[in-house]
């Protein structure tokens, strides 16, 4: 098949969208459905590509094509570029085939020069209309084509109002335009060394490559990186008649959605400017009338726009964003596409569309971005606020708060006891800080990662967390946080965006979350349509009822070391680990078991009916002891402090070794999870038998319990096999003491390569898999997160050493093949095992297609992101029987 | 196929060992060959594992098959068990399939009670010989199989001494065996309950059960942990007419070695006593004789046995270790094996062997443990010394030493100045050491791995050295290091032998290292049968040059990073990290620049003609900062001391700072390798210039250089790709600046999971993979070396977890599946890409056969390993085309 380069618009349309760009490609649609759409032709993302391929050089074998559409658009229109009685005007606009709004360049009004710009004159009637068209032009192209700095021209504007002492534009004349011109033209001269090009076919062929070139701007470059589109696609370009908006009061210009792009309301929404050209709307000089408007200032084109609105919208079965000129009287449709909309409006208009027919259900599914939808269970900062923003962090959990600066978690607790909102804000938190966590509306700290205690403890909560803020200095001493030599003191007013990062002076205007039936309804079909389960990740009853309302199917991680974390627990779990003798540590044991219980028992009873799977502890023991260095320099000052009590060193010294002794040079590779069980048994007999204890007390109340019990960080079959051999004994201990039959399983997580690479193996001794992708992405890639997002990450993101964060999103050639591996070797051995994911991938959408795929059986997220999960494995489904790829890219 | 439970030795043989053992397979071999071996029958290992399936017992069927064999026994020997007339007495041996002298059970004189032994008077008209059988029985008989404590029979037998007044067995008479025995049966009556079992059916049955018994007995687990030994294989039982060696003075009993199995020296080796059983041999009650002086006692007999040795020697085409028996003048055969021998001894008899026509080369190669050449590169203490070991660390580096102990490097460097021998005895070392390390004879740290600094540089200096002893207590302030309530002070006398990480008090005779004209034989035969190709980890000349004595084809593994760790640029490199401003850093890399180059061009001078891969820098910054806990000390100090100097705070503050920034939580997955090299390209282009000039100046010199730069820990392609073209363009202006074209490749370490997993496109910008499996080991396990040998690495393979430690011998099914999967998807991209493995695994005999299997091009391995490697690949050659096993287990 030979590509094509150049194609007029009436034989375009959305099947060439791959080489039109979706701009002309809907030019074509539209053109072919008869709108009104002024005559042009698009030259080709295969043309752009060649363009690179050559060298940024456009052949002579292009440049014909391009001479003759020019041509065919010279005998449609009955002008010629160029032809100074009747001259035809052309804009020249990118349009890549994935929409990047505002990214690259455009140029209007070409094929004006000293001549045609006369011709224009005469035959418009209008002089000050043809010059200001004309000095537009030499503004934009030289600004475009010729790189002159914007400001330039702005100056000599600005200038000559001044000079005529009016404000706006509008009041310049005629003449003013022409005196503009000439000094615009001694601009061009000056920098570029040469005239202003009078030429138009040079005009058009420099304006061309001008716009293929703004595919590699660095706007353009940093958007499809944020974006996540591909740098080979390049764009294509629209060379279309220009129609003016700005030929007087029966003329103008405007942008309208079909539908209220903020509500989903279905009215036409948008604005537009009489007398104006496009770029005026965006420019924000003049205060565009809303549509609504239109209705009494020209009936009869409102009335044909509103038609035309909904033929679009009945065409793309979408809400459309319309661009829209009115020429003397007359309306031109210069683009629509499927509009952007927020999550609130997405949910309304997909089940709207429903139940007015024009979709069906599958369809709506794909109208709605999973990622969007925290915008709808999180409070949310007004977006029509203004906001100072001070600096950003890592948004480790989303939502936003706003509340007094503390600094310390007991005067936290104190002030929110006193009814003030707080904003916790520390170097970092430690398991000490639990109650200031509880007691703020959200927290901020200068250290750590998406990891980190805070940001762990924060997200289980469902507040407001940002983390590793590193430009705000913390000063514990003086209560102060400094940024860019701004100070925010203790019970000042701040504000966070757990989402963004985003850190804010002051107070900000808050929405609540609303869960609306539309959302509602949204998430019922997506049950229809999904394969994977939904489970949550919860450590407590609160999350996990939480979860449940948000649909989530059971629970897939509760990770117990949060439990020994909690306030109370902290003394005893270090009692635990500094005994010196079996029976100290027995007796710290005996004393947890009960506490622990209860935390399971609450689990069980709000989970009741679905299953639940305990992690037995997981980090290294240290975690749970002081910080080194703030004990060793407690212990060098009492060294140094004459008349300090001897028994009180010698305590501290002994803590201080116990905590060195215990120090690790890697801790995310040492001595955790099945390591700690295997070494130190009785910690995990305790566990599980708090588990089945309160398995047994729930069942014999009447409720149904299915205790899932993970062994973590298993790299060996043998380590499995001597826990599970532990479970089972303690489960048959605790049957017999209590006369109970409980149900339960015992499977593992697959976090480190060789427990994937040695699944066959495994699945022996597992009824099922939970694969850890955060420790996964650790051991693959070989990164600490804790180290890497702080040090480096960043970086390689932004130079595309890395295409996404991999901690965020799954990586499917290196992680996404062991876990791909571990699941296909384990079922080979065991064809029912079960499956599932409960890494923080489990609640972004691409890993959620990849888990799809992988045939895993289901996902677990935090609870907030359930019902993002839900949809994004119905989308998931959906692609894989060819269902129109959802909004937003997913593979 | 029927399994064989019961086989009579003339039915036996070699082709039979996986059943018989190696001891019964040797009787039937030499029963068939016609050699004077008493009669007898084995009970195959099939029967054991039979018994070990059916709960520890021994069914009816193999009871009944026993006695039809020993009913055949009878009717050979014409003698009946428990026949008061002529009673045949039999000994029950284990025989396992791999032998593992001493660890198990054996029991003689069976068949003897209170009637047989009267019998024995009455024939060997020798009352004392017959009862002092009967006492040896009761008490093998009480020990073995009812499980009385040796010591109660000792006690008896030394009282009876006591009241007879003698001092030896053999001066007590027959009246006085008889009343031991008396008191032999009472002990057993009060231990058992039981009387002494006097039916011998009943003796047999339950000593054969006691021998399958011992298969599992402590001492039999741990060697087979220790020698790799599985405890699937069972033992075989041995039921043999007794001879004996105890019938007076024309009767004895020895132990003899075909060739000195110290020296490998042809001529009979061993030690006999007369009248005695083989167990007096054992015992060391009474001093045996040299066999050379039989020639002269039983001059006939010795001349038998001779021959007999050299028909053995024949038919095994091995060095013999044979036990023998003389009863009234008759020789017997009880068993022989080949023998057990010195590294020194295994090489020179291999090549006699060859030279006597016995053997080809090929079976030679299979004649010598590869691990055992380190006994002969290094110094060694001399295996007669008597040692007063003191504890134990982790052999870090081999080779044995005696010397001072210092406890500081200054003092270690100014002892050896005035001639004195000096150890080293620190906590840890760090660069600033060195110098103390040069200067003394080894090393000793009670903290760190086998990759803590110390090692790692002792082994590069190939010294002795022992880490993380932690028994060994050290206080620098007291100059003391303390174990177990000893003390030892500086200049005390202290040994280490570094191959076993023994400590030893006071001085001990060393032996020095020579490489016989036999090694090199072995080794050039080896040349000829191995595909692996041998390089060797190297970081300076020195080093190169003794590695290519020992045959190594190049430089493996060059770390710059110790290059950064010598003494004189520490304060450069720390200059270089502490830059505030780009133009210090480049100033500190320009001081570097010059020290590099000259490293490198003796590096390529001493491996002229051979290829030199080096390594970019791979550590994390922080290494080379001094430790931040005694910073941190410091600081607290100077401010607790009041009128300290504030500049000295400041600065000792600014630094505190500057490494807690540079702080990583898992320094092992942090900010390094080409993590480094992408953030801070001005180092690796330093690097790469200093390699390319040196490179530059030697080919101008004359010598053929092939350097081959290696980016450390890539786990995306994108990221070499950037490297290489850093590598790329400096290359190019340093052949422009010198004229001087330079050979030169670029490849990558295989070191994280993902590498592996993605080698397809990482070979597009790789000309070599070298896999780094220390690392690639502690990121597919997610073990921190320095923590999991510390912490619970040790009790994993205890327990059996893991069967061996994956640091010392490649996990072939996690590791190596990794491995595998990056050569395989390597070539398949790039069919030319080297391949080779420069962790540790590359010098360990069974890693070295996966690594052929796997199909590298080259295992690198430190200096001192070179020997064992050329051999191991020579094996692994020979064993995949279906030579005979080498001996230790290699897969």
């Amino acid at each position: 098949m030979s590509k094509k380069y150049v194609i007029p618009f009436h034989e375009g349309g959305l099947e060439q969208k791959h080489l039109m760009g979706g701009k002309g490609a809907n030019l074509g649609e539209m053109t072919k459905a008869g709108l009104p759409v002024p005559p042009g032709f698009t030259i080709t993302t295969a043309a752009c590509l060649e363009y690179y391929d050559a060298g940024r050089i456009l052949t002579d074998e292009r440049k014909e094509e391009i001479g003759a559409a020019l041509f065919s658009l010279e005998k449609q229109t009955e002008k010629k570029l160029g032809d100074p009685s009747d001259p035809l005007l052309v804009s020249v606009r990118s349009g890549a085939v994935i929409s990047m709004p505002g990214m690259m360049d455009t140029v209007l009004n070409l094929g004006l020069n000293d001549e045609t710009v006369q011709g224009l004159e005469r035959l418009t009637e209008n002089p000050r209309f043809a010059y200001d068209c004309y000095r537009r032009f030499i503004q934009m192209f030289g600004d475009v084509v010729l790189g002159i700095p914007h400001c330039r021209f702005e100056r000599v504007l600005q200038r000559k109002k001044e000079e005529q002492g009016v404000s706006t534009d509008t009041e310049l004349t005629a003449d003013d335009w022409k005196s503009v011109i000439e000094r615009f033209k001694g601009i061009v001269k000056e920098e570029t060394g040469n005239e202003f090009p009078q030429d138009p076919a040079e005009q058009l062929n420099r304006a061309i490559i001008a716009v293929f070139d703004s595919w590699n701007n660095q706007r353009a470059r940093i958007y499809r990186r944020i974006h996540k589109i591909s740098d080979d696609l390049g764009t294509a370009v629209n060379v279309q008649m220009m129609v003016f908006g700005n030929m007087g009061d029966d003329s103008g210009t405007g942008v309208a959605f079909t539908r209220n792009p903020s509500t989903g309301e279905k009215a036409l929404y948008g604005e537009y400017l009489i007398n104006a050209q496009g770029e005026d709307v965006v420019a924000g000089i003049r205060t565009p009338q809303p549509i609504s408007s239109l209705s009494e200032r020209m009936p009869a084109i409102y009335e044909e726009f509103r038609k035309i609105g909904n033929r679009l919208e009945a065409h793309y079965r979408d809400m459309q964003d319309i661009e829209f000129t009115i020429e003397r009287g007359k309306l031109y449709m210069l683009q629509t596409r499927n509009g952007k909309r927020t999550a609130h409006a997405a949910v309304k208009i997909a089940t709207d569309l429903v139940k007015e027919g024009v979709i069906d259900k599958r369809t709506a599914l794909t109208r709605v971005d999973p990622e969007q939808l925290d915008q709808i269970l999180h409070r949310r900062i007004d977006p029509k606020a203004e906001l100072d923003v001070l600096t950003k962090g890592l948004p480790a959990s989303p939502g936003a708060a706003s509340g007094k600066v503390v600094f310390d978690a007991d005067i936290a607790e104190r002030w929110s006891q006193d009814g003030k909102k707080v904003i916790l804000v520390r170097p970092e938190t430690t398991p000490e800080d639990i109650h200031g966590i509880v007691a703020s509306e959200g927290v901020l700290t200068s250290r750590g990662g998406m990891t980190s205690h805070a940001a762990v403890v924060a997200r289980g909560m469902g507040k407001p967390c940002i983390c590793g803020c590193e430009e705000a200095k913390i000063d514990l001493k003086s209560k102060e946080l400094r940024v860019k030599g701004m100070v925010v003191r203790e019970g000042d007013e701040l504000s966070i965006d757990g989402g963004t990062g985003r850190v804010i002076r002051g107070q900000v205007p808050l929405i609540d979350p609303e869960l609306s039936d539309e959302f509602q309804q949204i998430l019922a079909w997506a049950d229809e349509f999904r394969r994977l389960k939904v489970r949550t990740n919860a450590d407590n009853p609160e999350d996990s009822a939480k979860a449940r309302e948000f649909g989530a199917e059971g629970v897939g991680l509760c990770r117990t070391e949060h439990m020994f974390m909690e306030a109370d627990r902290v003394p005893l779990v270090r009692d635990m680990i500094l005994a010196e003798t079996a029976e100290e540590r027995q007796a710290a044991l005996d004393k947890l078991l009960p506490l622990q219980q209860k935390d399971f028992k609450g689990i069980f009873e709000a989970m009741s009916g679905l299953p639940v799977t305990i992690r037995l502890l997981d980090p290294p023991l240290h975690e749970f002891l002081p910080n080194q260095e703030e004990i060793l320099t407690e212990v060098v000052k009492l060294q140094m402090t004459e008349g300090a009590d001897p028994v009180e060193v010698k305590k501290k010294e002994e803590l201080l070794r116990k905590v060195r002794g215990l120090h690790e040079f890697n801790p995310m590779l040492g001595h955790r999870g099945c390591r700690l069980g295997l070494i130190h048994p009785e910690i995990y007999a305790m566990q599980v038998e708090a588990i089945f204890l309160a398995a047994a007390e729930v069942i014999q109340e009447g409720a149904t319990v299915r205790p899932e019990i993970m062994i973590p960080l298993v790299g060996h079959v043998n380590e499995l096999r001597e826990m599970r051999k532990l479970v089972e004994e303690m489960a048959t201990q605790v049957e017999s003491r209590t006369g109970q039959p409980i149900p339960y399983t015992v499977g593992t997580m697959i976090e480190v390569p060789r427990a994937a690479l040695t699944a066959a193996e495994i699945a022996e001794e597992a009824d099922f898999f939970s694969f850890g992708t955060n420790d996964l992405t650790q051991t693959t890639f070989g990164y600490s997160r804790d180290d890497a997002e702080g040090k480096f990450l960043h970086e390689y993101i932004h130079h595309k050493i890395l295409p996404d964060n991999p901690f965020m999103t799954l990586d499917t050639d290196g992680v996404g093949r062991l876990v791909s591996i571990g699941v296909k070797e384990g079922r080979r051995t065991k064809p029912a095992l079960k499956t599932g994911i409960c890494g923080e991938h489990g609640g972004e959408k691409q890993s959620i297609l990849f888990c799809h795929r992988a045939g895993l059986d289901y996902v677990s997220c935090s609870p907030f992101r359930v019902p993002l999960a839900r949809l994004a494995a119905a989308q998931a489904a959906l692609i894989d029987i060819g269902e129109p790829e959802p909004i937003g890219k997913t593979s």
